[in-house]
């Protein structure tokens, strides 16, 4: 055996023992579980016109871009999206990337090098984690919606540009930041704010604009905003939105834009037809909230800002067990443990869905209050 | 002015200065240009078959995979490319990711730590460079293609793990790695080859299966292969092919795989009826070596391992004049400026295509002597 082998059987077992080894399930097409565990809030993934134009747009372009999107890879259903994106959140200009991690990766790599200074929520995504470190910047890392120590850390940035990383709403947890205050001490100190939305697009704001938008900050010269488009929108990729300026400079600099293929055609289209839809529809995401409390009371857990419920859980292996306990009855939630969540605390996240119809919901509703009374308790 | 803003104008004059300023130019479905540019070598992106598979699958399983893969992101679509993947390349295991750019992220990060040596070809893509730098290793950049500098690297190594990384078929000089050497002297140390398969999946080797195979390395425990299914395969996303002890550590570790949406259901079945489409016609590749061995004769310029050539260009501005001067006549071919390439020498990159007939090939050809004929020499 090579020590390579040997060493990633070390590390199997380890994570067997601390009971946190994962293997993929692939589910079925005609898998009629009630899903709460992915990230499709307004159910928009499957809706028929977004089925349809992401067909569509397979049949008329082909299954891929091709190339890069500075070579040849830039379809107008890129320049389309890019716009209605940017008019959407009330931005100057939108990019598109194949994920959201390029889109993080990207917007943080091309604003900071080892001469800056990045200041960063204890909670964000990975991806920003990630691409703070493969900026070289100076790291701080700050207790989460801290807004008094994110401006002590900015006192201390000297004349180095500096910027500050949050989300919108947490991934994991489910809580908002506090992003007007943030707005502010940036502006104090010349620094960008760089907001994640990938869980507040869609979800919250004036029919779902983003939380960026709600705070009045769209037009802020100071805040850098991403998305994806995998989530309220149903389809792959991510975005940066802000001043053209910012785009520019992205679109020139940005390794993970510039060496990357293009944003299949089919989900461009199936991501332009969910912002379409959400449009026509500014209500939609107030049914996530409405929805969203009513759980949250009968499961005894905080109100979530957006559209995770975020339920403790005594350890990993309970975690997983109550996990089991609510797909035995149909309802599949999401299970997070070390190292997907901030505090190391394993839990079920249960994402409210506008997509389901109301008996589905009642039922989901039922079955994940028994489970949680079953199981939350060592 | 904000400092940013003033900060965006002086790095957009200094490119500008350069001639190194660049702008996206979408283009539109019915374009007619012949495109050379792009990385569609066998043209199964727009092959009727490939277009229906991935229009179907976004009419039956919805836009997106909505979730992360360990959450609920995985379908039965993705586990059955990953096994034609490796059952085509011979490797035991493959695993699926959004983008060539997160299958080279993660292969990297899982193997090396702050701990390990990184031994990486000067002429390697910038996801590697990337990911070299994430996994906080020592890196240890060797000229291109010396096995001597490799082996001179890896004896200095002492008890740090170490991974050596390579292309197949290099993204920008078209050149091919010695990859039997570099495998052998890898497994001498106990080191890892990662081979980027990126340009030689579907072009190098028995019906395309790629270098890894050709030189008998499909079952090398010290090889480690990664790909992309948005080049040959006519889609996007990538993979990584090895061991199955190594595909458990990647989904288990691998985070920019953990932290991510699936690859949306329409290019995950464009990839699988490309491939199923190559499978059936295995000298498709050969066409390929073909045409672009008289295009280098034509040229006057080196003929190519993979579907690649390389037009040396005086500067980027006269690259990019080039660039124009062949499109005005119908033929898009890639224009490669700093930082796009590995030494610094703009260039034409001319990509050899199978998905053109007999005629719009003439055609291409005689455009392409005539310009570089106009332009090559000062």
């Amino acid at each position: 055996m090579s020590g390579w082998a040997a060493w990633f059987a070390e590390q199997r077992t380890a994570r067997e023992d601390a009971g946190l080894q994962r293997a993929l399930r692939p589910r079925a097409a005609d898998d009629d579980v009630i899903d709460l565990a992915n990230n499709d809030y307004l159910g928009l993934s499957g809706h028929p016109e977004v089925r349809r134009a992401a067909s569509d747009a397979a049949l008329r372009w082909g299954a891929g871009a091709a190339a890069s999107r500075l070579v040849t890879g830039t379809t107008t259903l890129h320049a389309e999206l890019e716009r209605e994106l940017a008019d959407f959140t009330g931005r100057e200009a939108a990019l598109v990337f194949s994920t959201g991690y390029h889109a993080n990766l990207s917007a943080v790599t091309v604003l900071a090098d080892k001469h800056s200074l990045i200041i960063s929520d204890a909670h964000v995504h990975a991806s920003l984690i990630d691409a703070a470190r493969l900026s070289r910047a100076a790291i701080e890392v700050v207790p989460h919606n801290d807004v008094s120590a994110v401006r002590a850390a900015l006192a201390e940035a000297g004349d180095r540009r500096a910027i500050v990383l949050t989300e919108s709403i947490f991934s994991v947890l489910g809580d908002a930041a506090p992003l007007a205050d943030l707005a502010a001490v940036c502006a104090d100190h010349d620094a960008l704010l760089v907001v994640d939305e990938a869980h507040g697009l869609g979800v919250v704001g004036e029919g779902g604009r983003g939380l960026v938008h709600a705070r009045g900050l769209a037009g802020h010269p100071h805040v850098v905003m991403t998305a994806t488009l995998s989530k309220s929108l149903g389809a792959m990729g991510g975005a940066v939105l802000g001043s053209a300026a910012l785009i520019d400079h992205l679109v020139n600099r940005a390794r993970p834009f510039i060496f990357d293929t293009g944003l299949a055609p089919a989900p461009t289209a199936g991501a332009q037809a969910a912002l379409r839809l959400l449009r026509e529809r500014p209500a939609l995401p107030s049914s996530i909230h409405r929805r969203g409390g009513e759980l949250a009371e009968r499961l005894g857990v905080p109100g979530s800002a957006g559209a995770v419920l975020s339920v403790p859980m005594p350890s990993p292996r309970v975690a997983l067990a109550a996990q089991a306990a609510a797909l035995a009855d149909g309802v599949r939630v999401g299970c997070f443990r070390p190292p997907s969540v901030p505090d190391g605390v394993s839990r079920l996240r249960i994402t409210t869905h506008v997509g389901l119809d109301d008996e589905r919901w009642a039922y989901a509703v039922k079955v994940l209050c028994q489970v949680v009374d079953d199981y939350r308790l060592p």
